[in-house]
């Protein structure tokens, strides 16, 4: 197979963990037969420097063209806590998403059996833990109006969906679960929302076009409780862009190390595949990030053109250098701290 | 001192926890020489039931004249999963928020230290927890404009925020924090929401006025995953009304008992309290439930009159049942179980 890879390595330490996730990619192509091309392309804050846009048009043209994009991370110190910067790095992530239509974000939450206990929870909690978050990503209050009144003493943003956007991601949601745990939640604020009661609405009608998924309706309120009173009780979780926001990155907590969860974000022609942790600038240059959930990300690019046996090959040889304690010193314990970069060399020679 | 509370024990088992905590606090007041004036009145679906309306006139007229009201729960199972449903229990907590001008949700979050091991959490990462979350509880996307377009496909809600109304939550943070650990978290969606930035503005501007307190802003998300890391980081967090929503359930766990956890919502005129968790239909009616959240509501109520020598007598008899194993079964772990109405009989005798 013939492989277009758009390649967004973005801010902070997006560029090093980018690197590593190219190498296994690429060792993994080799042992496989495949070929792959890199067009890297500037996103986030270096591509404000480089050209005063954080998602330029001939980024977006070369993500269009390709077969999948793998992104780093995007948002550096600069624009936080300046509420009036006119320019910020996550408008290209939105701008993004929304140009290249990536209407959901998939992000599987798993435990890593070496790594259970550094999870903040207790190991009866989470142990065997394997859900999935199907977040809305291009809609929702990220995408309505907004704006301030009286002098800008009054500001608002407009929460809207449209039952097609509810549909396309619920019928994802629905899907997965046929192939897993055949249960879908849909979460949501019925009791105060109308865009919720839409959604409930959707999700409803289609029930019976699925006889084998079990769905049940929560309130996000309640799960941000119970995903972390009993994990295991979840399979697929479908959820708007807002609460999915909140719920991911809750959910990420549950497997110890943020370092370790890849996600992908589907569109109809093109999708993304990114590490679920930021940019982390206080690490960037260092050579001391954690690369693995870029690499996982990468194997979910590869599950997604249906090279199963291409992301196994992935997913067994980062369990071998977590068993191995082949790792970065986030994991590594008082034990010996490898760097990115030779993490990254030890996956492709072993893969 | 002479108290007039409104008592509205709402459904499921607030009537049940309700009485434990009218016990205790007579038998407060009779120690420490008060009065108390009850006044139950209607709330929920036994108000929908009896008067058609789940917070009617009369019911409102009882609070606006109290000095306070103490509240159970309200929620009945036969108005979920029913989005068509025209009136409902929930609305009536909304109503009541909004014209008792009850614009301050507070929610400590703390461990006890004979049920530290429940929690679903480790004991290193939980112990000595001790933080609060002041919830904006009459403004934002729950008492926007909402509605239907195209034919009922399209649905809107929309969040608004007012400066004075941010000025005045914000104010409490301040001057608790001030009383406590002297530490301030905005917790909003700055990077989205223009709603989240004038938040971020008005803060920002009562820094000066408060050089003793250490303001930091995160977004909600990384909240939703620290609060759960490491929850002694914080101290008082200051939110709007959707996301403190989520976040002072998701703080709930922390405890690892929802039936602990009381609250109270402020007014400009008249305070309300109330436990945490719902309305629990499935334990109504059963003499079962935990009326600890209750009745450590009430303390709340008595330490905001400044009454807290009160206030420390029934956390004392509370903690001293907890430690002599006079429990109802979610605390009881194999040994006797007391009904709901035995611990608040054992509470009142032994303050
Ligand atoms: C940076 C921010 C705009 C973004 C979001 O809220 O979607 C991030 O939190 C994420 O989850 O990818
Ligand atoms: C019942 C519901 C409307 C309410 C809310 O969302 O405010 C509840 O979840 C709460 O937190 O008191």
């Amino acid at each position: 197979m013939k492989l277009n890879i758009a390649l967004l390595a973005g801010d902070g330490i997006g560029p090093e963990v980018i690197d590593q996730a190219v190498k296994v990619s690429d060792a993994v192509a080799k042992k496989f037969n495949h070929e792959i091309n890199w067009t890297p392309a500037l996103t986030g804050a270096a591509a404000i420097d480089a050209v005063g846009e954080p998602y330029p048009d001939e980024t977006h043209e070369v993500c269009a063209k390709a077969d999948a994009v793998l992104f780093g991370a995007i948002g550096h110190p600069r624009f936080d806590n300046d509420p009036s910067a006119k320019v910020r790095p996550e408008q290209g992530l939105l701008k993004m998403r929304q140009k290249l239509g990536l209407f959901a974000n998939v992000r599987p939450t798993f435990t890593f059996p070496s790594l259970v206990d550094k999870s903040p929870l207790k190991r009866e909690r989470i142990e065997g833990t394997d859900l999935i978050i199907l977040r809305e990503l291009t809609g929702g209050v990220y995408f309505g109006e907004r704006g301030r009144k009286d002098n800008g003493n009054t500001a608002f943003d407009t929460m809207t969906y449209q039952r097609f956007e509810i549909e396309r991601l619920a019928r994802k949601g629905f899907e997965m679960a046929l192939k897993r745990g055949k249960k879908l939640c849909c979460v949501d604020k019925a009791n105060v929302l109308e865009a919720s009661r839409l959604w409930r609405e959707t999700v409803q009608a289609m029930e019976k076009e699925y006889p084998d998924v079990e769905v049940s309706y929560e309130f996000v309120d309640a799960v941000a409780m119970r995903l972390i009173q009993w994990p295991k009780g979840y399979d697929v979780i479908i959820t708007a862009n807002l609460f999915g926001d909140i719920l991911t990155d809750e959910a990420s907590v549950i497997s110890g190390s943020m370092g370790l969860m890849p996600s992908s974000s589907l569109g109809s022609d093109v999708s993304l595949y990114e590490p679920i942790h930021g940019s982390y600038p206080q690490a960037a240059g260092k050579d001391i990030a954690n690369p693995l959930a870029t690499v996982l990300s990468a194997a979910m690019l590869f599950e997604d053109f249906n090279l199963k046996e291409e992301a196994e090959a992935i997913r067994a040889v980062v369990n071998k250098s977590l068993a191995e304690g082949v790792v970065t010193e986030d994991l590594s314990e008082g034990s010996k701290a490898y760097k990115t970069s030779e993490v990254g060399d030890w996956l492709a020679v072993n893969i």
